[in-house]
């Protein structure tokens, strides 16, 4: 559970209680806003005490020229890193010219509050200054899921019984460059999970300027040659004599409010900020653009942005809410609305870019997109917010020319999408753990085909999907070989598992590539049948030859697929038996992560995993295996697994939860689930983990929950925990709602609308009309004893 | 054969004889003058035109942070690259305000010449003037093998029948960081084999100092300290009335003669150079230093520098020369020579360092040195110049102490070589073929043992073999691991074939570590029994545990061999076989080096061999080979070997002449002879490939002649091509002076000095004492037809 001291239980609400000198960084991320398009972390209002406090454009990024200590043919050229760009969100507070910092005030009262229903961060304090005053300082941060461009800040602050003169400096810093001049002989830290510090200027105002109340900017990047617009304007409630006194430069801008403030009368400052990006546009034409959405914003003022905040929150939370009633239950929701509440911020607004590994609530990993996206955060989408899902799936066919192109450079056919990029560009320098991890190609086609087998976009196949299938299955059949033995083999890839590189045969890959080679073929038969006309212009403009599909089809019935038959299990790769077993309990606990304590080398000469491979096979291809093959690779790869990869924990658990190891899957699920509300990864405050907070909801729907669809056909087999009283979740599926409701008396199924459903509850095939509901008594769950593997290291490796 | 055009024949010498605006870049190279200490590249007296003009000092190297672009532990954090001090030996010649250049000026007579028993590079040339005057220019330059400190140049300017005003300007330059000046933009070339162009200034001076006719200047390099002395002296054989102007600043210095010349009267100008380093002194102390070398120089004056020059020669070529008699044979002795002087140069007075990749010749692979020196340079060395060998391990040990750090850094026990560096820290940034090649460990092991059976030092056991023993041993004890099936495997290394990276047994590192193993513990048996004092003073220092030995030699006996009984050859690792076989007939020829055309991971998923591996070790191991496994092997890897690697030649030459592939092996012979004098691998203008260069003495020593050392005694079974009519060269064994003479009626083995040898020729033994000689009629030749893996296409790659 989160730690009670810094987050008090509260099921709509996380709550900061109390300034804390060790948590506040982690707060930062635990506290960012996000509409998917801006992003702000959750630094206090002062801009001090911080860690990293930044705000983030959605695909608005810096390039710069990979230096390779030792150059190779098809490397990565070109870094990419998303910009901290100009931070508008501070407000500096001084009362008898005494400055407000929450670590140093006297507080007679304090609460930092993220509410996940209105999407608000507000903070309440009341200060008792060195002289004796109390001062009643409350903000309000917003960032508008209805209103994509724009943030607010409600800054209001009264004196109920003194006067004193105060000055509040609401600032605009560039904090992107800042370090140029503040520190220029910074380090970069060695952490290959952080962001790279350019150590050049990267934004270059070319429009600095202020018109009255309000500024304007605009700038360039200085490789990228992206543009971007930042706009703030301060609204002021306040006595007439008020003053604010605005400057500005191309870095800092300041407007500082001074007045004598009165015995109960309050002073507001409404600050509206909006940004505008753009990858060539001029700055002058998105200055312009915030300029108009500052008048919008002002007209229609700060009642309506809340109100249409709780509007848009409500229609996220009508399908996505997953209620557990349990014990801890409220503590429980809390923390799974938080994970949630996560995905919404990052993914929203999200258009025409795809969604960093941590969202926007920091810059580590570069704001790269990874894979996550597909596997990860696509099943919550796709169930629940499928006009999201379609945007990000566009989003990835709007990056196939890249990807073609980088296919052609690294010597494949079709399209090899980038392990990491942010414009489409593979911005993976080192290619063991990045280029090599060809698998994205099918994460990308199971993730088309998830989409078309739940949404009712049945367009989507024509508009997009086709074109992906057939330049993914491309790449397979140019990749793989036939051996002597006959089958198709694909060498020197690596799979999910980051820990073993480069090997032969990765048992996820080649089912993965099984599957976007069968499935590509079998699209391209379906539309030349139903849709005879957009099949010959794809054939025309693929140059797609006859024989291809075959050749696909061929390929994936030969595909090589390890197995070990003495154990009954699937090696991770043809050669991941001979390796030497990790010595996991002589390792120190101060040793993990693993790959921040030994060479690569000596971490992928052994066997070691660093999260879940052919575990994430049998939770996506489940049927493609059998149980007692399900039962033998969880047992034998669990106890290899050190989780040190956060997209480990709620794939552990779904699988544990499929084969009755609930005591396993209740642990890997309180890690998922606490990743970053308890820090349990160390790393909170470089931001949230975004797609194991979008597998929080796996793990219920999936694992307890117990959904699949294969085929496209959708079937329910529940695994309730014992300690668990009711789970409670809906679903999306072709146009219908689907609700489920699971106790330990009865599961009831219900269909909201939407055409008659096909439904296999634990086996047994139900159809199921709209407005009908099944009620079935539940089958009492089992405590099954835990495997060989869970000693008290290895749980203590999965807390 | 060179080309003749370029360089005409001559047995001792190559000449220059016109200017060729496409080969003077290889030029460069080709003309380069060093002593192992200094090396300048053979670029105009004029400074232009002009390649990469540089002059290097053994062991002065600049450092800087390597910025991975994703980081992971353990990986090397500091480059070093060989800095390009600064050039003093530019002298520009004008007349009549004319300059000289070699490319637009109209010649009369033409010659640039190195003599390989004079060692000097001489240019004399006939210019006609614009005006018709004719000037005879001769100019020396010199690189003193006596005087590992000095280099001069000897300029004499004569008009016979005109008068004319004439200027000389002598230069120096600071050539590293000119660009930084010229053209600061300058992008670093993507060919991993070329230096690093560092962006900062690397020298800074501390002294610069006009002393009447003399310059001396002290630098000291911004990151790695290092400092640097250079005097420069000229030294006027003219007419009184001749004036020389000084002026310096700390990049450029300018000598400016003016003088009015008149008919038949001489100009001499004798420029004195002199460079002094340190790892840390003051520079001041090395300008003195320098003053003292100018002072002797010139008071010795150039005879006695251009007769001990001389005299060294001698000595080198008594012991060195290798003498072909055939059709060709003229030629061919100027290229052998060329190449064996290229290691001369490199090596004579290396003191306190290592060997680069290219010598002294070129800055290209930073000046690392790589396990070029024991495998490719030491067997040469030791068998004719035991003093340099002992030099170059001697340096090897002095890194131990590193080496043991790293081993430690990166998880292993005893000590780990780093696969490249100047200074004794891995510098090999990306490590799938750099700390990988965990052989090199193994290879100085092996270079060890071989300097202890071929020469009288038996001291050199004490004093740093055992210690270099003991802590390999302890590598690859760490290293490897005893598998279910009860062997000991090594995994996750690259073996010498860098297209084939990281993999599991590599069998050239197994055999080789099993050597080092065994040795390791034998040499420490020998040493209890022999020298038992030394042995407990050494158990006492690396606290060497009884057991330790015992657990070598049961890793060792229980090493896994990579075997395959249906074919009867060794793959190159354990899933060698199962790779897929590259097209190598299909592949453009302007693909070649595949490391230029595509991206790692295609060329590592291939069976494609950039250089001898397998092959290597049939011929460092020759002994634990059969002759069918020697034939198969052969075949096997000689078909899909490119040669993309300049390491590759001589092994499969030497290989090839021992199973009787006598046309083979004479045209790999031919590649290794010609790789740099006719530009075979595109890039001698990079610098010479000393490691090829050596490699020539291999293929005829142990090729042709077929001379083998295993487990200390010497073996000799000629190979004497069809088309030779003799092979004559020499060797030092164990203090003793062995001569071999072999033609195609007799042979000749003659003992000259020392102890009775025990010989076995062509399987018998015999023994020889000081003073005489065997004769014994010659084995015909057998023409042998060519393997089949020989067609035109392989033929074309050898060449």
């Amino acid at each position: 559970m989160p730690p009670e001291h810094v987050f008090p239980t509260d099921e709509w609400r996380i709550v900061e209680s109390r300034f804390s000198e060790s948590y506040y960084a982690q707060c930062e991320t635990v506290f960012a806003l996000s509409n998917g398009y801006l992003g702000v972390r959750g630094a206090f209002d002062e801009g001090r005490p911080a860690r990293s406090p930044g705000v983030f454009v959605s695909g608005f990024h810096e390039q710069w020229p990979i230096l390779h200590a030792e150059e190779a043919y098809g490397l990565a050229r070109t870094g990419q890193t998303i910009v901290n760009v100009p931070d508008a969100t501070t407000l500096k507070l001084y009362v008898d010219d005494e400055p407000l910092f929450v670590d140093t005030a006297r507080m007679r009262q304090y609460a930092r509050v993220l509410d996940m229903r209105a999407g608000t961060l507000t903070r309440e304090l009341v200060w008792e200054t060195a002289a004796g005053k109390q001062v009643v300082v409350r903000s309000c941060r917003i960032v508008s899921l209805a209103h994509r461009h724009l943030m607010a800040v409600i800054y209001d602050v009264v004196l109920p019984e003194d006067s004193a003169p105060i000055a509040i400096a609401s600032m605009i810093l560039n904090r992107q460059d800042v370090h140029l001049r503040e520190d220029p002989g910074r380090r970069q830290i060695a952490d290959p999970r952080r962001a790279t510090l350019l150590p050049h200027r990267v934004l270059n105002a070319e429009v600095v300027e202020i018109q009255s109340d309000r500024i304007l900017l605009g700038y360039r990047t200085t490789n990228s040659h992206m543009t971007l617009g930042v706009g703030v304007e301060h609204v002021l409630e306040a006595p007439p004599e008020v003053r604010l006194n605005v400057t500005l430069d191309a870095d800092v801008g300041e407007a500082v409010l001074t007045a004598d403030a009165r015995p109960g009368v309050p002073i507001r400052i409404i600050k509206y900020i909006t940004y505008q990006s753009s990858r060539t546009g001029p700055s002058a034409e998105l200055v312009a653009r915030c300029g108009r959405t500052l008048d919008r914003a002002i007209r229609d003022g700060p009642d309506a942005l809340l109100a249409s905040q709780r509007s848009e929150l409500d229609r996220f939370w009508d399908d996505a809410d997953v209620v557990v009633v349990s014990d801890q239950g409220a503590r429980m929701r809390q923390a799974i609305r938080w994970n949630l509440f996560q995905v919404c911020q990052a993914t929203w607004r999200v258009e025409g870019a795809g969604v960093p590994a941590k969202g926007l609530t920091a810059q580590a990993y570069e704001g790269h997109y990874f894979w996550d996206t597909e596997v990860y955060l696509l099943p919550f989408l796709s169930y629940t917010q499928p006009r999201i899902a379609r945007n990000l799936l566009r989003f990835r066919h709007s990056m196939l020319s890249r990807a073609r192109a980088r296919a052609r450079e690294i010597n494949h056919d079709g399209a090899l999408f980038p392990w990491r990029t942010i414009n489409g560009d593979e911005a993976s320098a080192a290619y063991q753990a990045g280029t090599a991890q060809y698998h994205i190609n099918a994460d990308i086609a199971f993730a088309v085909r998830r989409y078309l087998n739940t949404s009712d976009d049945d367009a989507f196949l024509v508009e997009a999907g086709a074109e992906i299938l057939v330049e993914t299955a491309r790449m397979w059949a140019a990749l793989g070989f036939y051996a002597e033995d006959g089958r198709f083999h694909v060498h020197n890839v690596t799979g999910p598992d980051e820990y073993t590189t480069v090997v032969n045969d990765n048992t996820y890959t080649n089912l993965m590539a099984r599957l976007n080679l069968n499935y590509a073929a079998a699209s391209l038969r379906g539309m030349r049948v139903d849709r005879p006309a957009a099949h010959a212009a794809l054939v025309a403009e693929l140059r797609l030859r006859p024989e291809e599909p075959d050749a696909w089809e061929r390929a994936a019935a030969a595909m090589y697929v390890p197995y070990d038959e003495r154990r009954g299990m699937h090696p991770q790769d043809a050669n991941f038996l001979e390796r030497e077993v990790w010595d996991l309990d002589g390792t120190p606990p101060d040793h993990f992560p693993l790959l921040l304590h030994y060479h690569p080398l000596v971490i992928y000469r052994h066997q070691v995993i660093k999260q879940a491979d052919v575990v994430l096979a049998m939770f996506l291809l489940g049927n493609e295996f059998s149980q007692e093959q399900k039962r033998a690779n969880f047992d034998y790869y669990d106890a290899l697994t050190t989780g040190d990869s956060s997209l480990s924990a709620c794939i552990q658990s779904i699988v544990a939860a499929e084969i009755g190891e609930d005591q396993i899957a209740l642990e890997y699920f309180h890690s998922a689930l606490l990743m970053d509300l308890a820090d349990a990864s160390g790393n909170t405050s470089d931001g949230v983990h975004i797609a194991s907070a979008a597998g929080v909801w796996q793990a219920l729907v999936f694992g307890f929950g117990g959904v699949r669809e294969y085929e496209g056909a959708l079937s329910i087999t529940p695994h309730l925990p014992a300690t668990w009283d009711s789970l409670t979740f809906s679903l999306r599926f072709r146009g219908r709602r689907l609700e489920v409701h699971l106790t330990h008396d009865d599961e009831t199924y219900t269909l909201v609308d939407g055409a008659p459903l096909e439904l296999t509850v634990r086996g047994e095939p139900h159809l199921l009309a709209a407005g009908t509901g099944l009620t079935r008594p539940a089958v009492p769950t089992q405590p099954v004893p835990s495997g060989a593997g869970l000693g008290p290291e290895t749980a203590a490796r999965r807390s």
